[in-house]
């Protein structure tokens, strides 16, 4: 039994992230584990209301830097909401997606607003998580994969394949940059292996 | 004719700014300027959805934090969509608030947070209005008002005539530390009157 660990899932849309935090949910608490299972953008009443200004409605209704800021007031509340109540508790927190997210969508859409992401964030996030998995995965099975689930709401699947070539590319550069709280993890796979391999990180 | 000019109103609710606004707007129009009559939060399609998520629903959901980066958003929203536009084609742009009650109302509630409301303001929006017109008022008078207006949705007219002091005596110390842009206005009388003083204070 371990606790009061704050675990993050990043990847490509269509990279099976939301499946693998599921399974891995699943697993530790069969265990016996207190596990909080949430995601990005929302994880608490109050962001899932901002969530629905993000990803509901015509997406080009707001600037780059008004989404960053939509991004940042969901993402503090839900640290305050359900993260940090969490792990104060002792629990382990896994969340689909959380600030790397914003960083490298932003940094792959609009280089020049990074340093706006990153200043934001040590202003009124600062919170870092233990341990980040980073889901790789080729972009166009992960495009299919993304489309065929058609869930009609997340934006960021109409952006096109080059677009998902560019955040994988981010990714791998956070994987590296954060080698201390980043594992890559291969998602080219089927799920188990790449849910074997989620664990071994996990318990590591 | 006059153009181009930013002209925004403050002061605690009930204080008669939203009338003084729209009195000043006519007059400016009657003349044949080109105006345009907004308000904060708000002022855009995008902002009013990010001011229902501020006035509507459990307004204790939010934490200050949050709510600053939620009023920061509007706000961008406002001057990308409404005012930079109008200014830009030589329009004279009124608002009902603008960052001044941001400042004002948090500095109110919680000082220590004066800090993250600027910081965000110069980060991204910078602009300050050429002219604030601060209309004072006894606070006992505009809570009256206020409370009879029952509009349902002002969360900051249920925080009673203590806040309501405090919240006065922020605008005043705004418009000394702001004398530049700032025009004193007595609202304690006739609505006829106070239009008088808005009017040579735009004309001056």
């Amino acid at each position: 039994m371990t606790g009061a660990r704050f675990i993050t899932f990043e990847g490509i849309d269509g990279s099976g992230k939301s499946t693998q935090a599921r399974r891995l949910a699943d697993t530790l608490r069969s265990r016996g584990d207190d596990i909080v299972l949430t995601r990005e953008p929302g994880g608490a009443p109050g962001a899932e209301e901002i969530r629905r200004l993000l990803v509901e409605g015509d997406p080009d209704r707001w600037s780059p830097e008004t989404e960053i800021l939509l991004f940042t007031a969901a993402r503090r509340d839900h640290l305050e909401t359900t993260i940090a109540p969490a792990l104060h508790r002792g629990a382990t927190v896994i969340s689909d997606r959380f600030a790397d997210s914003t960083r490298v969508y932003q940094g792959a859409a609009r280089g020049d607003l990074r340093d706006l992401v990153d200043r934001l964030h040590d202003m009124v996030i600062s919170r870092e998580p233990d341990l980040t998995l980073v889901i790789d995965m080729d972009p166009e099975i992960a495009l299919n994969r993304g489309l065929a689930r058609a869930s009609g709401e997340d934006r960021f699947e109409d952006m096109g394949l080059d677009f998902q070539r560019r955040l994988r590319a981010g990714f791998l550069d956070l994987a590296r940059e954060h080698g201390l709280r980043c594992r890559l993890i291969d998602g080219n796979r089927p799920a188990d292996e790449v849910a074997a391999d989620v664990l071994k990180a996990v318990d590591a």
